[in-house]
């Protein structure tokens, strides 16, 4: 299991794909999923290469988990969600899709099922959601 | 958002409720999942109280999402899985029914689906299962 430096979100971390940032320090970044399963779905990874948990430094386990924390708490804000809704993919049998470690942080709300996953989401929605989302960072 | 001290995951942190344990350290306790999605379905918490992540503390995080790689490492070895998914349910919006913050962590073979939630397990067969991540921890 090697890290392939030309995955999509090594390309976003160094600007050579577009995404909606929301939040990123030091080490980690959050920007918003364009196939959100749910209003507000987004992403945190780290800023440092590293496929997945299983190859994951402690730290960049630590940081990565205190961005998640800080995303749910803000979502949970933005879209005043009754709960969040954490999934983490590890390898294809694992669901996992882009091989950069990343955290899903899912809005939730009481009755509403997530959407099904691979379905683009409307871009001028989403950039909604993310001001929504930083504005209750702030 | 207040912390119940009698939730399941507390009482078998206390040892009034029996659970089968596979891993466990200072801060934090692996043990099987009653209603296995998958073979090797187990659950990472902290030893001390809290209620999802919304309120844990980074030190909690820090010391979850170790042994939740820990696990991951574990249960692809012990399955010969070929990936591993996370997932983490906060407030019952979010998919949470026990109130003390866990990680599930499930071992993924290709073209294998999850099972529905809510099955009760096998409890022999859960113990096979608890041994052989054992095994795959030394």
């Amino acid at each position: 299991m090697t890290y392939d430096p030309d995955n999509i979100f090594a390309r976003i971390l160094r600007g050579e794909i577009p995404s909606t940032r929301i939040y990123e320090d030091d080490d980690t970044l959050a920007f918003m999923d364009i196939m959100p399963r749910a209003d507000g779905h987004c992403l945190v990874i780290p800023k440092t290469p590293c496929r997945n948990i299983l190859d994951a430094s402690p730290e960049q386990l630590a940081a990565v988990i205190n961005t998640v924390q800080k995303m749910a708490r803000a979502v949970m804000k933005a879209f005043d969600a009754g709960g969040v809704t954490i999934q983490q993919f590890n390898e294809a049998a694992g669901g996992q899709e882009v091989f950069h470690l990343h955290f899903h942080v899912l809005p939730r709300h009481e009755g509403v099922k997530l959407r099904p996953p691979g379905q683009m989401g409307d871009m001028e929605a989403i950039a909604r959601h993310a001001e929504r989302i930083r504005a209750a960072l702030d």
